[in-house]
């Protein structure tokens, strides 16, 4: 007698670094929940070895990968990127064929996140998506609430965010407030940095001191701003480099552009001498989380800055508009794609009085409530708009409505 | 010198029968505004001869198609739509890089239209997108909204529908109510039947005879009940069997279920004398008008007996739930898939009085406004959901907007 | 402990009717082989309802499906054809990836086959053929030569194809003349035909008695002559016509032109009576040889009544070019696309005195051997043409080999 | 009037640094020639930046580039190799679907040129070849041959070829003997190196003084060998380091294992001081002749080393297998992946008295014999192996052929 026969069948498509770093808490959640089972499909850049091979960090970390699938089509620009969602379409449609999952949890916005769900909604396969209803720029944002409308079940990780979920007409009982599962990790970690913590890995440059303050640099390529990618990535290079603390480079994602910031970053080291930087692809995800907890000040746009950001009390300097509209709490400052304007907003961070921690992303239990839910919600893959749904049965127009089909 | 070299290079994907009905009237209001280019893709079941070969009477139609492109993934299952939808990405994403357009037109909620969306607004090009903020039953339902999400220009077909894209939070300066192109068609229409209107089309079964009452049944399947075509099917076909005057079928569309409607017009064919059965695949566009304008009764479950159905007053009979939610005009009930209520339903019809004409879907000029709009709108890719707009800049929350950047 | 976990992978690409005849004595050789395990990926037309749906039979047959993949663009045109081969080599490729298996078995000369020889030869997998070295027409001929190319393990099933094999440079230890594994099936097979035999089939017309004498017809496209389908089908169709006997049609392949030939044969019955004619999608394999063992006369230009046709001694008359350069035996007559001789000539094969059985194409054992031959091959995925390697080898040139290395 | 339009349209797909080079001199002959019209499509790695973007080079060689086309998968494996074959195939069908050409001209042994091939055979569009009939190593070698069987026009460059692919089966009529097209540059290319050359590449490392001695590395990842990349680029690298002239390294092609290659290269720069190094991603065709013909030693696996350097007389040393059995000249020496033996080859063939020029590869006008075949050329996409042309004609055995069909 198999036990686990019953339990229902929960597929996540890892595809990168931050997306990992995301969901982790939820994988060990599912993996251990009694009546659910994991099929674990890694993706994208996650397969990549330019980007770390994460794929090897997720099975280190005790995963068991039910497949790897390669569907990136090569060369960072904005074709490219549309050309890798179509790919990643058919490529899961195939797995989700024959691995039948029972629910399919996609992660966020990004180009993988849509082929997930449009390939399970498609599919008639309940799509539940984390981060939903949250603001900001690039083509993220239209992705991601596209991704709700294209969603069963949402994990919102704020409250602003369910609410604005409900406000666009996803109905009441499809929403349910957890909070974010990357501040599970960050809740759970120990974050103190060993004296080798940089010793494992295989960074280009200085290697840096751990007990020194140090500022890490993430900035990843602004899709709708494509073609303006090394500029922006020249200012904040020279911006840093002239701030007398060690700097620690993570390399960008892979969406379009990403080459441009790539290409910056080359340029830089071959011109100048760079003796208090550093660059690194990949770390995992516990050690990134010490990275930036015990950093003096994290620079650039990531989103971390504004998530883990505001629960760690990081002072953080974000630049341009990749997280324009993102809720935030006060560790963030924003400033312009200007290297004056970063230098001094960094120099401002660093001599602030250190912030308050912030739950407004969740406590740290994200992941328990995200596998309860999928554990038990009612699995329908039929959706109406909530508002036509109240205006209908409120009588306020005529329609073609069969009440009694589940209308 | 070429005058129109200055001009908008507006980029329209026709890849249904249906569809090229809902968008020829933009299509000629393109191609003769003088300061726009017409770039007319054709793909998907547009491109089949099992279909009816739309292409053919397009360009009978006298419009120049800058590409075909087949990517319809065959087997009309749940996996071969979203995998269709994958593949359509890819190609369109070709195209469009080669024939860089300035804005991209998309029409309605199809898994072609989320494709075309999907692969402009990856690639920064503005998209421009007919009859949303309609609701409906089927993953159309979904994908409509989520299209909204990826659109920059939004061409409502109603009033209700343009206050629901506000109220989903598009930005109101992005929303123009300007009624359905397809009215514009019906609109403009001699609607007088020919004797010999049926000669030019290869159907199957007795020729209906134009002077005598008939109606017609278009049933498409229903997606998201993948697995009930059969049975549906079947209940109409039932239902109108027993009623006293010639029934003309359509062929339904390529969704997730199609074989199984056709194999239950197959299997009925080959077991009933269907003396007064016709089936067709495929009508010229202002044909298609003056079929259901004539009717007795419009039967099954197309928006046409909704959207024409209302301007024409036809009597229709909408059945199940692929309609659920969409707001009509009295010309339509809807019952459940029971040929019993079929077919009493459709007695209703026929012997009710006259209805009046509704304008709720246009007045037949949403070609030219549709053409003259996208001739002046402003173009920025970057989009931000308004209540996050409004919220943040009343002081709502703290976010991480960099105001001067466009934000 | 699993005594099989040693055991070298084979895995087979299934993905049409004709195909799965070709292969299943091997497939259950394969399975019953105490050194081999079989992965089955079943795709192409043999996962698609509209050609019968050859995954289902294979289940009843007892093998069990590694996984199914369906990767045909639907159209049937010459450029749907390339993409299909396009999207079957992504898909498999994803297969292999995580299957990884020792061996990839391919059948034949199809575009499934060129697609599972290209995927597994780039992936360093040592790729089996049968059918290699057999002569035809159409594009199958060249797509049965390249794959020659890229495989290491050629199972030719003459004595003829295996010489040929050698004369265009293919090394004499990778040629195993084993004869053809559809031979394995007409030999075991008791050809008697019960009075039930066409009951469990949905065929379309008047039932035929399988105690009467009767024709088979069986006539693909040939994609090499696309466009002039019609004609070729209704020729045919004129001949056997006038025949008579019942004539059993079958439906052709999904080679582009197929859609011609349905499009004939439908014309056809609905513009004749057609009383002593029925049309089939499919067989199963073994009903399939009882189907041909008792005609009067095969008709068309199937492979069949060459291979299995000349071990069964069946009367044949092949029509035009598909076949042309096949070695056959005496039971084979050929004609052009001409009613008036097809029709003489079927009237002298029904004529004429029994035909004696030849083993040209082998004696029944072939699957056995294919099995041993995969279990102890050496594994190599290196290949050089022979003639270099013997004119190198000989001192005839000068070449930039390095014999130590493999060379 | 447009006096070009009853000409014939050639396709070519060139899709790398090396096939541009291989293939320039038959571009401007179609070019120039009265009775051709040139379709260039531009894709692969020639349309990524990381390689260098050769498609800004062929625009600048003024060339009208009909679309560029992005089909590369990115990874660098086995599996991506195979995959990007599939997209390519895909795309192309599309594109030949819409441009229809009259010839599809496709360049050596890759896997861009074989997804060509395949496209345009199975879409009855005669294939012309370059390069077939030659010998290597690797993945290449076999993939040549199976082009070969796809294609109705074959341009060998050798004597040895042309004899080669009519042994393997080819009829006579369709094999033209006209040399390389890489000769023509090189014949007619000043070969004078200017002091400013390495001005204008974007180079890695020291700038290379033109005027004294230097050795240029290009050695190429094996694909059927691999995983052991990194071990023959260490090698290579080891050999060069201790010689004491300028080392000019050129970055590999996109074949799987390219990645370890590029890494190999990195770690190097990074744990050396690499004083006499540098590296370049790609030259201008003319400027690479100009920088191998005043080489001191070509070091590595590169075709070029055995093609141009036959006509060039440039002392080489060729490493492993990748080149296995290929004819070359005197000038070139083969050794194992060892960097003792390395050193010591590279050592004796820059002592060594200088080589004379062999015109084995032809004397320079291949592109000019090449656009008047093409211009010529019966087309016919019909195709049989020639021996059993010969054998059934001769009597040697019965055969299905139905001889007035063009048989």
């Amino acid at each position: 007698m198999n036990p686990k026969s019953d339990n229902r069948n929960i597929c996540v498509v890892v595809h990168s670094r931050a997306n990992y770093g995301r969901i982790k808490s939820v994988l060990q959640a599912i993996h251990d929940h009694p009546d659910l089972n994991l099929l674990l499909l890694v993706g994208g850049s996650a397969v990549l070895s330019r980007f770390g091979n994460v794929s090897e960090q997720i099975e280190k970390d005790g995963f068991k990968i039910t497949a790897r699938v390669p569907f990136i089509v090569e060369g960072e620009t904005p074709t490219t990127m549309a050309k890798s969602t179509g790919l990643a379409i058919i490529e899961l449609a195939t797995l989700f064929e024959n691995l039948k999952p029972d629910i399919v949890l996609t992660v966020a916005d990004r180009f993988e996140t849509i082929a997930t769900a449009i390939a399970a909604s498609y599919m008639n396969i309940p799509v539940a998506h984390t981060q939903g209803g949250e603001v900001t720029g690039s083509i993220d944002e239209s992705v991601r609430h596209a991704i709700t409308r294209l969603s069963h079940i949402h994990f919102p990780a704020t409250k602003r965010s369910a609410e604005y979920l409900e406000k666009m007409g996803e109905s009441e009982e499809s929403v349910f407030f957890v909070g974010c599962p990357s501040i599970d990790i960050v809740a759970q970690c120990d974050r103190s940095m060993p004296t080798d913590f940089f010793k494992k890995y295989n960074g280009v440059g200085v290697e840096p001191d751990p007990a020194k303050p140090y500022i890490v640099v993430l900035q990843h390529p602004v899709t709708t701003e494509f073609g303006s990618g090394l500029d922006q990535i020249n200012a904040t290079l020279k911006a840093t480099a002239d701030i007398d603390v060690h700097k620690i480079w993570l390399w960008p994602n892979i969406d379009a552009g990403s080459d441009d910031v790539a290409r910056g970053i080359r340029i830089f080291r071959e011109t100048h001498t760079a003796k208090q930087f550093s660059f690194y692809k990949n770390f995992a995800v516990e050690d990134y989380t010490k990275l930036i907890s015990n950093c003096a000040c994290l620079v650039g746009n990531s989103s971390s800055a504004i998530r883990e950001g505001a629960f760690l009390s990081i002072p953080a300097v974000n630049i341009g508009s990749r997280q324009n509209y993102r809720e935030c709490s006060d560790n963030v400052v924003t400033v312009p794609h200007d290297a004056g304007q970063i230098k001094q907003a960094i120099g401002e961070r660093m001599a602030h009085p250190p912030f308050s921690s912030s739950d407004m992303f969740g406590t740290g239990d994200a992941g328990v409530k995200i596998a309860d839910v999928l554990a038990k919600a009612d699995l329908n893959v039929k959706k109406v708009l909530a508002y036509a749904k109240e205006d209908v049965h409120g009588g306020l127009y005529r329609s073609a409505t069969l009440l009694s089909d589940g209308g």
